[in-house]
C-alpha cells in the first residue's frame, strides 16, 4: 500500500471540502493539503451537464442550482470568481394541482398560491405558527430550544395532522417536504424541520423564489470556450475552487474506506493508498461518513446519529424545447402537483438558460421517486411529458431532449438534496454531528447553521472546519476572535445562530395573512352561500377533532 | 489476497448465521459452508461470562438471557441440545418507582404493577387499545395493516401523548421502551412498535415474566467441566451449533468489508481474504450490514432503510452477592425505576444462578445509557449500588462483584438489543429488509416475523434464509410446500403472520382490566374523597386536552 504524508487530508471534493481547502490555503500557504474524492469529478451534489437545446448545446445544473441574496457564503464566492447570477423566471400563471384525487387544476398570477380561501387561511395560520416556533430554535444547539424534547418527539406529519385545519393543507405540506427534502413529512423530526427553517430565515424562505428565498437566483452559464469556465453552472464554483487550490491537490476516484488515528497522526486509507496527516476533514454526507471504518471507533453518540439521518430521494429532470411556449401562453412554468398514479412530478420551474435555450426543470421526489425510480426511463419520461401537456398544453409534447438524474443511483451520493434527522435525535445527539473526534473534523452542509442543506451551508461548514483545523495546527493564522469562536463552538456555548442575521421574511408572512384576510372577508361578504359552506367546513373540522379525541 | 471457493458464505456467527448453517447442513451435507465472524467469538448478541460469586465462579449471560414457551424456534433448539430451562424468579414484592420527580416508591406482590387506581385504569385502556391495533398488523407485510400510513407516520411517543390519560403512564411507557428496545419512545415508528408486539403475541408478552412472555425462562448454566458445555448460558446455543456444524467452518476475527457479485458468483471480502461462493447470507444487524461495500450497489430502497434503523443503547449489569438477601426480605428482585440524575438503572431482576449463586441483573438503557455511558465505571457502579440500597436495603451495598457490559462499545455490535425503524419507513421500505439482492440473502432477528428482536427471531430468520438459499442451489432438498413458501415469502404474498399461531395473551389483558375495574370500583365506593380526587384529576386531563387543542 503506497504511503504519503500531508498536513491535512480532506475527504470529499464538493463545495464543503473545496471551501475548507481554500480557507486553509488562504490562511497558510505552506500547509500541504490533499483532497480525496470518490467520484470522478468535483462538485458533490452539484453537477452541470451539456444537453441538446434550441441553440445547439447548452448547459444545465442536474443538481443544486439556486442561490439567494441571503446566502452570504455562496454569494461571496460567486462574487470572488466574478460570476453573475440571474433571477429565476416567475412571471405569469403558476399551476397548482393539489387537494385530493378530485382536485381542480388552479392557476394564479401572484405570489400567493392558487388555493381556496379556507386553505389560504389555513396556510397563513400554519406558516405563522411554524415561523413563531422556528424563531425560538437555537440552530447551533437545538437542545436549547424551549420545549425541544416535545418538538423532537413528533414527526412533521404529526404536527401538521394536529395543527392544519384542512386535508388540502396537509397535502400541500407533503408536496413542500418532498420538494425541499426529497422526503415525506412522516420521516423527519419536527424540531429538525424547525431548525432547518430557522437556518434559512423562515419557512417561506425554503419554498419561494422571492428575494431572500432559496429559489431566488441561478448562476449564469458562461460560454464554455472561455478559458476559466470548463463547465459552467453551479459546478463551476467547485471547478474554480479546485483550480485556485491547485488540481494537483485533488485526487478523483479515490474513495476513502478507513480512517485510523493515534496520538501521533491520522491515516486516511483508500483501497490502494494510505495518506498520513495531522488532521482530517470529513465532508461527505452523514450516511456516507458512516460507511467509513474508523479506528478507534467513533463515540457511540455519533454512530447512533449517522444511523438515523436518512438522505432524501430526488430525481431531477430537464426538458429542452425550441421555444418557451409556456411564457407565450402566460405561464411562468411553475407547476406544483400532487402525487398520483399518472403524474410523477412534484414541481417544475422555468429553466430557460441565460442564452435563451428554452427548458423546464422539475423534480420527482419522496414517495413519488420511490414509486417511479424502478420503472424504465421511457415510462417516466412519457408520464412527465403527459403531465406537462395536461398542465401547459399540447406544445409540451414537442420537446428536444429529456434528461434526468436519479441522485439515489449516483455512487458516493446515494441520495439528494440533504440528510434529515428522524425524531428523537436532535435533543440527544445533535452536538455529535460537528464535535471533532480526535484529529477528525466534520463538515458538509448538514453541519451548517446558515442555510443548512444548501450550497451556502456547504461553504459555511467547510470554512468552519478549516478554522478548527487551523486552530489546531497553526493557531497564529487566526485572529483572537476567531480562536475564541472556534473554542466557543466546540463548547457548544453559542446561544443564538447566524440565522438571526438573515433578513426576516415576516413581511411576506404579514402580506400573506393580510391578503388572505381581506380576500376572505370580501368573498364572504359578497357570497353568503360560500360563507355558509365555509362555516359548514369549519364545523366538520371541529367535529372531526372531537370524534378523534 | 488469498482466494477460496465455497458454496455458501454466511456473514455473522450469531444464532441467526449458525442456525442458517445448521439448516443448510441438515438438508444437504455436501454443501461447502463457511461462516465469517468479525468478533473473536460466536454468539453475536449473546455472551456468557464467568464472574466471582458466592460459590466461587459462576456464569451469567451479559447479553440475551430469557426465552419463553411461545418462542418455538429457540425452545426447539434448547430441546435438541438436551438443555434445560428454569423459570425466572418472580416471587415477592416488586419495587416500582415511576411517576414524576416526587413519586413514591411503591411495592406490589401480584403480577399487577404497583400503580394508583387511575394509572392502572389508564394502563388497561392503553394496553387494550394497543393490543387491538397490534392484532390488525400483518407482520410479514406491515403495509397491509389497516391505516398503516397513519400509524407509521407517528412516533410511539406521539401515540402515547394522544391516548394516555396520565403523565405517570407516559413515563411508564418510557421505561418499557427503554427496557425492551434500549430506545426512547420518540425514536421509533408506532407501526414498528405494533409490528414488534404482534410478532411477540401482544404488548404484555414483551414486558412480563409470566407464561408465554419474553422473560419467562432462563437457560441453565451447566457445569463447565462437562465435555459438551464449554461456556454455559445462552451463548452455549451458539457454541453447540458451531460444534455441530464443525468449528472448521467458522472463521473468527474475519470482518467482512465488501461483497461483490455478478452472474457467475459472489465474492465476500475481508481485509486479507476473498471468498468466492454461489450464495451469501448476511445476518449482521442492519446498521452493520449497511457498512459493507456492495458491488453492484444495493437497491436504494434497502440503502435508505438501513440508514434509518437505529440500534438500541443498552448496558447490562450483573451484581453477585453472598446471599439473595432480597428474597429473605420478601422482594422478588424486580425493580422498575424512572430516569433521574441519581439512578442509572431502568429495571432489575433476580439473577440467581441455578446452582444458587445470588445475583441481581439489570439494565441502564435509552436516555439513561446515553447520560451514563461516558462516565467512569466506578461512578456508574456506585450509583447503581446506591439505588439498590434505596430500593432493597443496606445489604445491597455488600456485593461480591459488579460486572457490566455496554453493548454500544462492543465492536461488530455497536448496540443492543435490536434495531428499530424510525417513522415513515415500514410503509415504504419494509420488504427491502428481507428481499434477496441477487445472490445475497438477509437474515438476523430484525428480519423475523415471530419474536422479532429476540433469540427466537434470530433462529427463525436464519432458517428462513437457509431455505431461500436451498431453493436457489438445491431445490430438491425442499418439500413442495417449502418451495412454495419461499416463493410466496419472496413475492410478499403472505396475508398473515405466524404471530397468529402464538397463544393469545388476551386472558392476561382481560384479567388486568377486570381486576383494575373491580379494584377501582371498590376503592371509589369505600373512599368518597379518593373518588372526588380522581374526578378532579380526570377533569384536569380533559381541560388540558382542550387547552392543547
Amino acid at each position: 500500500m503506497t504511503e504519503e504524508t500531508w498536513d491535512v487530508v480532506i475527504v470529499g471534493a464538493g463545495l464543503s471540502g473545496l471551501s475548507a481547502a481554500q480557507t486553509l490555503r488562504k490562511r497558510n500557504g505552506k500547509l500541504r493539503i490533499l483532497i480525496l474524492e470518490g467520484k470522478d469529478r468535483v462538485g458533490g451534489r452539484t453537477v452541470t451537464q451539456e444537453l441538446p437545446a434550441a441553440r445547439g448545446i447548452d448547459r444545465w445544473d442536474m443538481g443544486g442550482q439556486w442561490v439567494g441574496s441571503t446566502q452570504t457564503y455562496v454569494m461571496d464566492l460567486i462574487q470572488e470568481f466574478g460570476l453573475e447570477v440571474y433571477t429565476q423566471y416567475t412571471t405569469g400563471k403558476k399551476v397548482h394541482h393539489v387537494g385530493g384525487p378530485h382536485a381542480k387544476v388552479r392557476t394564479s398570477s401572484t405570489s400567493i398560491p392558487a388555493l381556496s380561501t379556507l386553505v389560504l387561511l389555513d396556510l397563513s395560520q400554519l406558516v405563522w405558527k411554524i415561523d413563531r416556533l422556528s424563531s425560538t430554535v437555537s440552530v447551533e444547539d437545538p437542545m436549547k430550544t424551549p420545549n425541544a424534547q416535545e418538538l423532537d418527539s413528533m414527526t412533521l406529519h404529526s404536527y401538521i395532522e394536529k395543527h392544519a385545519w384542512t386535508e388540502e393543507m396537509k397535502e400541500e405540506i407533503g408536496v413542500c417536504s418532498r420538494v425541499v427534502f426529497g422526503m415525506e413529512p412522516n420521516q423527519m423530526s419536527f424540531l429538525y424541520f424547525l431548525m432547518y427553517a430557522a437556518a434559512a430565515g423562515g419557512v417561506l424562505c425554503l419554498l419561494e423564489s422571492t428575494p431572500g428565498s432559496a429559489q431566488e437566483f441561478r448562476v449564469k452559464t458562461l460560454d464554455c470556450k472561455a478559458a476559466l469556465c470548463p463547465q459552467g453552472g453551479t459546478q463551476q464554483l467547485s471547478e474554480r475552487l479546485a483550480q485556485q487550490i491547485g488540481w494537483e491537490s485533488v485526487r478523483l476516484g479515490k474513495a476513502v474506506t478507513a480512517i485510523w488515528q493515534d496520538a501521533e497522526q491520522a491515516n486516511v486509507m483508500t483501497a490502494t493508498h494510505s495518506y498520513l496527516c495531522r488532521a482530517v476533514i470529513v465532508t461527505c454526507p452523514p450516511h456516507l461518513a458512516a460507511k467509513i471504518h474508523y479506528q478507534p471507533a467513533l463515540p457511540i453518540q455519533r454512530e447512533h446519529l449517522t444511523q438515523n439521518m436518512p438522505v432524501g430521494h430526488l430525481m431531477k429532470f430537464v426538458i429542452t424545447y425550441q421555444m418557451a411556449f409556456w411564457r407565450e401562453k402566460g405561464f411562468s412554468g411553475e407547476i406544483v402537483a400532487r402525487p398520483s398514479a399518472e403524474c410523477p412530478l412534484s414541481v417544475t420551474f422555468d429553466g430557460t438558460s441565460p442564452s435563451g435555450s428554452a427548458a423546464l426543470v422539475g423534480f420527482i421526489s419522496g414517495v413519488q421517486a420511490y414509486d417511479w425510480s424502478s420503472r424504465e426511463l421511457s415510462e417516466r419520461r412519457d408520464a412527465v411529458i403527459l403531465s406537462l401537456v395536461k398542465y401547459l398544453g399540447e406544445e409540451a409534447a414537442s420537446y428536444i431532449h429529456y434528461e434526468e438524474k436519479d441522485w439515489a443511483l449516483e455512487e458516493y451520493s446515494g441520495g439528494c438534496p440533504v440528510n434529515v434527522m428522524a425524531p428523537g435525535l436532535l435533543t440527544y445527539y445533535h452536538p455529535s454531528l460537528c464535535t471533532p473526534c480526535g484529529r477528525i473534523h466534520w463538515a458538509g452542509t448538514e453541519t451548517a447553521t446558515q442555510w443548512c442543506g444548501y450550497m451556502d451551508g456547504a461553504i459555511q461548514s467547510g470554512q468552519r472546519a478549516a478554522l478548527e483545523v487551523l486552530a489546531r495546527l497553526c493557531p497564529f493564522t487566526l485572529t483572537q476572535e476567531e480562536q475564541e469562536a472556534v473554542q466557543a463552538a466546540q463548547n457548544q456555548n453559542h446561544e443564538s445562530g447566524p440565522c438571526q442575521h438573515i433578513p426576516s421574511t415576516s413581511h411576506l408572512r404579514r402580506a400573506l395573512i393580510l391578503t388572505t384576510l381581506i380576500m376572505a372577508t370580501a368573498v364572504l361578504l359578497a357570497q353568503p352561500q360560500l360563507c355558509r359552506d365555509w362555516i359548514g367546513q369549519a364545523r366538520q373540522v371541529v367535529l372531526r377533532r372531537f370524534a378523534l379525541w
